[in-house]
């Protein structure tokens, strides 16, 4: 292959989705000497619009401070395209004389990868390079980007669990996670002991119930004199319906172009507020989002994501070379190794977290639970145990 | 000195509040050498309870590792004693033969140490050692927990802006800050080019208009096609009142037990999702709060902070045995030097964002803002720039 290799990245940033991007660049440097390296602008919008950077002859040194850099350097798009809209991909692909296309990102990403190949003929190789923060793509054991957001968000509960031992009080923080609960779970990751926060999780694979939320709260407040909860902005109630939309007014939500429900915007933070104003007056309470830092704050950035976001990069051109097809993190005797599978086995599929992830509650970790995030996410900090 | 020094922490915890605490018994250990150090929990409210830590025996690495970690591992309080309760302070005191008082904390706290000198006759040394984050205090150039926050701060809108970079729309977050702007325009600290945000900063010192609030990310998204605003909870209209009062049924506004309005509940956010949806219909825009993490997020400690929170605490040791007064970090130089001052200089009083710090529409960092963010704050982390 010595003719062009176009890359592009999809979805919502991660903290190493560059790196991943950098990896595939320089890959194809080293196997594939004089092959053009294309970076497309924006996703597959790029493609379409003819709109490129060349990374041919960036010097690797400035490739390895983006590679570095959190967020999409190229830009990223939440277009899924239709069949008019892939139309428009292959023919700006073959515009390009692009013989691989590697697109980095989630289930979105390798569908529309998945597509893409269906349509083309099979003149071109496409490739799907994972990332997600939320962790939900099947075969893989963990995605490139969710160790980094793991260990923010363990960071951020470990930081509010040691505020309210200091002023004792709720604390609720919403979570991204529209279908898996595997970032919101991290949460507890870093817990420095038995009384530590969070001491309740939420995640979109169990019904949450208003309820019990205020009684297990409750029950908290009484044993910690504190209460720390980490919860989705994907939890659905007994009836299968996003929490957001049974707290709030239907005029009152948002929905985006895709006909989705805007989960984490204020509204739900504020049906919290309201709920535990409500069901436990006069108790001191905050709510938060975390908001967009998981996927990529400076501060929690992992040097293992970085290393195997940036490898996933380098094997998906060695994928290219094969056919095609999606790259796998599988963990084999304790290492995590990369795979070639097919697209079809990830695309537009959602890999959940293990119902044994969690104690029958549902509101804890289990065992299982608690040995996957420490192999993943092992504590970062040195933490003294507070006097109160 | 040889009979008993008491330490206590007060307001809202700080990333390394623990340095100054852990600095002030080590020096005890040191320069009075057979003295008892007694660590008051939740504040003055274990003087008044007797409710202590006995700190005098606690191996030095243990309490090393203390330092280290953030928040008030003693505990903290917000009450503010009235006379009645500073009399019991003075009983619990004397109880334990103290002949030191030192509580690490910001205005509130300096206040209560004047009320105490002032009812105790001069039995007791009062120190005031400094800490917030709102880096409001009167005689000081900067606060211990400041630059923390002012890192935790400046990294969360690099990565914001380099994430919207990637997917374009409206960025709000609310930032700490009920009077003084300090921590709200670190935000821009980082940037990383002209076109990068915060593009818009506003803060409690300038008043707030809704109208040229929508004006401004209506210019902004003309130019740059994303939107990055770092707003204090504490911004106020025109006519002196909270934006949140201006903006909020009165009937759904909280207070706290001094009358001080709730600001940053999820209503301000909210309201600011609402005005954004009216003024600029269609645009994705994200409103979120920073909420508790800039005063103690474990990835973003900053090194020169703790070394100077842990030396304040050391030097009110000194300023205890020359009969207390309020430490105060002055730059003389360019070196940050520790000086005792009188406690009236702070007690109570507010020090503000010098007007020169923004510019005229005070919504970006002038020259002479941009110096002392760059002294204070230098940028951590080699970003590159991205292609979009």
């Amino acid at each position: 292959m010595a003719g062009t290799f176009v890359i592009a990245q999809g979805g919502g940033p991660t903290a190493v989705i560059n790196q991943t991007m950098v990896g595939a660049a320089l890959e194809v440097r080293k196997r594939h000497p004089g092959a053009r390296v294309l970076g497309s602008r924006y996703g597959v919008r790029g493609i379409r619009d003819g709109d490129y950077v060349d990374l041919t002859e960036i010097p690797e040194a400035e490739l390895m401070r983006i590679a570095g850099t959190p967020s999409a350097a190229l830009g990223s798009t939440r277009d899924k395209p239709d069949a008019a809209y892939c139309d428009l991909v292959l023919k700006g692909l073959q515009k390009v004389g692009a013989e691989a296309f590697i697109y980095i990102g989630g289930n979105d990403t390798s569908g529309t990868q998945q597509i893409l190949t269906d349509a083309s003929g099979g003149s071109i190789a496409f490739v799907h390079a994972p990332k997600t923060i939320d962790n939900d793509l099947e075969e893989n054991d963990h995605t490139p980007g969710f160790i980094s957001a793991a260990e923010y968000t363990a960071g951020a509960f470990l930081t509010a669990d040691l505020d309210f031992r200091a002023l004792p009080g709720i604390y609720v923080a919403i979570v991204m996670g529209r279908h898996a609960g595997f970032l919101t779970a991290s949460s507890a990751a870093w817990q420095i002991d038995e009384e530590s926060g969070p001491h309740l999780i939420y995640v979109p694979e169990r019904a949450f119930s208003a309820e019990r939320f205020i009684d297990d709260v409750k029950r908290t407040l009484d044993r910690h004199k504190r209460c720390i909860v980490a919860v989705s902005e994907g939890v659905t109630t007994e009836d299968g319906r996003a929490l957001v939309e049974t707290l709030v007014p239907a005029e009152r939500l948002e929905r985006d172009a895709h006909g989705n429900l805007k989960l984490s915007g204020g509204e739900l933070g504020l049906a919290f507020e309201h709920a535990l104003r409500e069901g436990l007056p006069g108790k001191r309470a905050r709510v938060d989002a975390l908001g967009y830092m998981p996927r990529g704050f400076v501060g929690a950035i992992n040097r293992v994501d970085q290393q195997e976001a940036f490898e996933a990069g380098a094997f998906a051109v060695q994928v290219a070379g094969d056919g095609g097809g999606s790259v796998a993190l599988q963990v084999e005797n304790g290492r995590t190794v990369l795979r070639k599978v097919p697209l079809i086995n990830v695309a537009g599929k959602t890999r959940h977290m293990p119902a044994d992830f969690l104690d029958e509650a549902g509101t804890h970790l289990s065992a299982a639970g608690r040995a996957y995030f420490e192999r993943l996410v092992p504590r970062k900090y040195d933490i003294g145990k507070p006097f109160v």
